[in-house]
């Protein structure tokens, strides 16, 4: 192991990618450890970070601010294609993965490392999105992945080293449950919520807003307005989309929106349990479909819910940075053309209801959708309509009848 | 026209249906219109509907009770393929049709009637799904549907063609949204819900229950239980699928559940705004889908969700009796082995909230799940997976490098 | 029907397009016949046409010749899709339709004209094509389908109205086939066809090319080159993209490729046989496909597959003009950027063989696929992949094993 | 590794797995190897063979003929399926992996045996597919697979490692390309195939058959019926299914048809490329392609198009021992009800050109085909089809315009 004279850790300043600095100094020959934190909109507290990374025995710290790229190039692509993964999971860890994973690259080319550091486990979906963005970029970037070879086995063993080792531990806040905080979402996992017999309790574990019952009594009213696809303001009032998606996380946690709880299916072949909150992102959801359904024609409506479920895995396994995720956004980004406009909601105690959707480019039109006589469309036509709609059931029954004659 | 002398009539009673018998009178000769009332649910009067069927000039009335048989053969298949229209549209009428047209079929060969007339709009989806049935089992039987080519543009028209020819007409709770009602739903369409800039006034609309405002403040807790997919449970107390579906109706309309507002793609070619009441449908939807989190295989679970997209179709087309929707079934059933367990679910303010869920078939295991040590699960074998997973990511990278080179 | 002055007509000389002059003339109150013939490489012979049309009645004759626009814009988009309807179907009729209602659009408008003629049958897919482009351009413009209303039902009745009205009618090498001709292939339909228990008497039939029995016995070597998807050269030789469609069909021809013999699915609703010829166009197919399975990713190419479908559907169903279709193209477009290289043939009576591809992006690399050791490639990666890959099959099988025990 | 006392190896008498069974005893403390021969319908020599195994170190061998079972439960299911890997593949040695597995499944179970040793490379799939299968119904069996651990790397080394063993090196017919052949095909890979910008020497390659030069001048016909989508009889002979593949083998060879030269994505990430020769395969899925022409309706047919491609991948990923494998073939076999008919075909040089398909369920009806009067289809319907049908892109064309005014 004597090539490896320098590597790039993805550092978060938690236990688990702390120890990991003194244990890649013992197994790499006192290897350089340079440690890079991805702000993507966590809200952790980035300073004392590098004096902390130092103190572990890193040689420096990069802070990188994702967040806005993170917003722009990877969530509001990823509404837009309305791809949700089995149907519940808003994708949040998903897609902040790739993104990391490739500036960890651009640093470890930058820096002339030998290889870059994960803290990942070896049970989990984020080894394989890292590890398939940094192939993307560098695919001969030797990559190490302590959790899946060293002896550590739990959070006891880790502390155990951590003393060890002198890494300062911080223990404030303590909460067991794993968790993996953006500026999208915030996910819990373990503890009593392994078995999916348990009903979550929502008021010990929730963090970015309240549960239903908390929630106010009084609905409030919002108005999220988009273009192309992409949202570009709240109550008329135009923001970027960090601004945005921050606002929207506040309105809706405080009425308790967006809460997934959820057996998935992880890449790795085993199913886990876990509980999100994606206040913003559940309203993003809705509004932006909502806004499709009169934007959009049928044929390209239902053939993009299609696309969506492949969008979702793709999104959900790593896969972001292939051509077919870039070929199947650029199907969605053709549809998104149109949809433009303003969608209003009301959100009360955990529910997002409709309140009146409007769009310069609405394919709705009261005139021919209501029962009365209009200049487009004659009635007399469905009668054409379904005799060749049914001709194929007409032609079997029929030929159904001569045969058994 | 001489040859119609007999025509079965889809007859509810109200006033397009109504008029319809001396329209068909006047029109075909003064043949004689028997009238078919199939009751799938809606829970309108049916004592007094003979009397007043034969009043306005029917021959006879059927009653038929279709309650059992389209809970059992129409809706539980449906839910079972976890079917839904645009992602929001429970086809509470879609697949309520096909079914009466059979059994219109079947009184109409067994009274050897020269036609079936049903009351349908030109403009819908209903003619659509009653004359595909129609012709499934009679290809040859002539369909009337006098809304397409009669003269009466308006509800005014037809009140005036009604005391014109001395049908009498319940205008007792006159309202004029256009509705359509069964054991599964209710929908409501028409008048200030054909802008879709519009919130609906729920207070004034529900009828199934109360909207998630008028709903209690205390959550209400349920436990379902399935068998291969189908409900037979609820509480722990084993139960036939149309009280169960009753009872649910009851407890979630009482908590504001099940509610849709939605703006939808008509297969006749428009879009078309209703708002629905699902109550217990919605129920048993959600607890269906957490069932199968838990009971099918990533790789299942993944196709059939492209095979819902397509069952919802098909039921929403009316084209339940066709080969494609058996094939569908086939693969649904497959499926369904081993859905089997309960579902236990808080209903609180038009929320259904996951509140724990077993099964005998669980692929959960909170063993191999869990990010600690197990038997079944090598971390190491992580590394090898994502190499071969990744290789065409990394093979890519590499081809592109050595061409840019 | 006063309202019609002035009315388009696609026109091709034939007897069909020919006797719709006087009838409208007849029956639209002696309006103007703006006759428009369009060329999209049928290669039917223009000279004498416009005399013609003239004398037939029509006021004057536009001759469009819309063969580059088709090859370009039509054509090779599918081509890039590798979209076959029902697995045989090269479309050759289909995408023809489209441009050609577009065009005509664009002459109504310049004319000024009222409606638009064509003179397809009622039981086809061409009618349909035809006005769903019109309706894309000009929503309002009536559309005229004499074919659809009058009483004329046969050949016979054709003639007599022919010679009623003086029309001049060419019965130079007359064939009784119904036949559809353009650059891309040649359809026969009706007559013994119209039965598939018969085999078709391609010596009698075939019109592009020989039968595979006519074929040399040598076989004729090919090397087409693409880039971007796109055919840019033929054996090394740079050319436009009609010219390589028109050399292709020799060679093929001359070898006997690109037969197909099919029963379809007519978009309204019953099934046809016909026999198309597609000479240069299954050349095309073939070798474009042969270039991907090297160019592209494995995700890519299958999910490709996918979209190829329903590409076809849309072709086939003349929704060409369609948000869908465009989306669908972007999705096709973003693909192809690596498929660029050479494909050499052999072709041989009947036969298209693969004889070599090579591409500056090929995924393909020796290295890799052969059994021996390589840098890229692990062996005992495999081990782990497989763990991982069949960890849900195992899970289900060790409960299953529990629950039996 | 003491735990292991005895293993069930797949042996095949060839060089790769002879020598396994020394290196077993080698490295596994001298347990005891009991060889399991499996036949597939391969045609090799068999006599003689338990006297070598048992000469290089197998305590015995079974004989296991499992060619009956191959055809009908694994061939026959996918034929209906119409399953094609990427376009091309007939999937010859994939369904034949899993069928194996299981087989050695019950032996080991009923040796008592420790663990299941394959002679498959650690680059390939068959490792793959044997190894679920093993997991399906042994899921806690070990699996030992020496080409991805041991250090022999070459031809060489293993002849060097045969006669440092003693093991019996059959030399007869030696052939360089690695085969893989059972009664469904034969695929060549390696050597210079390895370069896909080689054009195969099929002169050389081909066992099964002739290339296309080669086959007679004459065209050969046959006729292929079918019951269910299961060919029941050639020529109209009734014969049980694996007489029937010999035949059509023989047949389809004599004529040159079934050659693929295909690059292929395996599962384990690269591509690969082989020549597979497929006589009898190519032949029914051709026919039964054609006859599902007439007895599948359109919906049936498109939306198979997509089962199939999913089959496709499921069986060349050696998933068949799945709930998702069931639940498609549990779709399949509901289309199938009504495919049943007869399939005429002439085979010459190469090419499968349709002579005649007949089917008493034929949906295909001359009468509403032809251009002709009938009494099913009114022509005015489809003014009203094409109207309905176009409404959509009618109504955007129309609010397209009312926005630009």
């Amino acid at each position: 192991m004597a090539e490896i004279k320098k590597v790039i850790l993805a550092y978060s300043g938690g236990l688990d990618t702390s120890i990991i600095i003194p244990w890649l100094k013992e197994n790499y020959n006192n290897c350089e450890v340079v440690a890079v934190a991805a702000d993507v909109g966590q809200g952790a507290e980035l300073s004392g970070l590098e004096e902390k990374a130092i103190k572990t025995g890193a040689s420096k710290l990069y802070i990188e601010d994702l967040t806005k790229e993170f917003v722009e190039d990877y969530i509001f692509p990823t509404v837009k294609a309305g791809a949700v993964y089995e149907n519940k999971y808003l994708l949040g860890t998903s897609f902040a993965r790739p993104l990391i994973g490739k500036r960890l690259v651009e640093i470890a080319k930058k820096e002339n490392a030998d290889a870059i550091v994960h803290g990942c486990t070896g049970k989990g979906n984020d080894q394989v999105r890292f590890e398939l963005a940094i192939k993307a970029f560098a695919p001969n970037m030797k990559i190490i992945a302590p959790w899946r070879t060293w002896e550590l086995k739990s959070r006891d063993d880790e502390i155990d080293y951590a003393e060890a080792h002198n890494v300062p531990i911080a223990l404030t806040r303590e909460t067991n449950y794993s968790k993996d905080k953006n500026i999208w979402h915030l996910s819990h996992e373990g503890l009593d919520l392994e078995d999916p017999a348990n009903e979550p309790d929502y008021e010990k574990i929730l963090e970015l807003g309240v549960s239903p019952e908390q929630a106010p009594d009084k609905p409030t009213y919002i108005t999220l307005s988009f273009e192309k696809g992409v949202p570009v303001a709240l109550n008329g009032e135009k923001m970027d989309g960090v601004t945005l998606v921050k606002k929207l996380n506040e309105i809706g946690g405080a009425n308790g929106v967006g809460l997934a709880d959820i057996v998935e299916n992880r890449l790795v072949g085993m199913k886990s349990r876990g509980v999100y909150e994606t206040p913003g992102g559940s309203i993003l959801y809705h509004a932006h479909e909502v806004l499709e359904t009169i934007c959009l024609d049928k044929e390209t409506q239902h053939y993009k819910q299609q696309i969506a479920l492949k969008f979702a895995d793709i999104v959900y396994n790593g896969q972001w940075f292939t051509p077919l995720r870039e070929a199947l956004s650029a199907f969605v980004d053709s549809t998104q053309e149109t949809v433009t406009g303003d969608v209003k909601l009301k959100l009360y105690k955990g529910n997002i209801i409709n309140a009146g959707v409007t769009s310069p480019y609405t394919l709705y039109s009261e005139e021919f959708a209501s029962f009365g006589e209009d200049d487009v469309y004659d009635q007399n036509d469905s009668a054409g309509f379904i005799n060749l709609f049914g001709l194929p059931i007409k032609v079997k029954a029929l030929l159904d009848e001569q045969r058994n004659k």
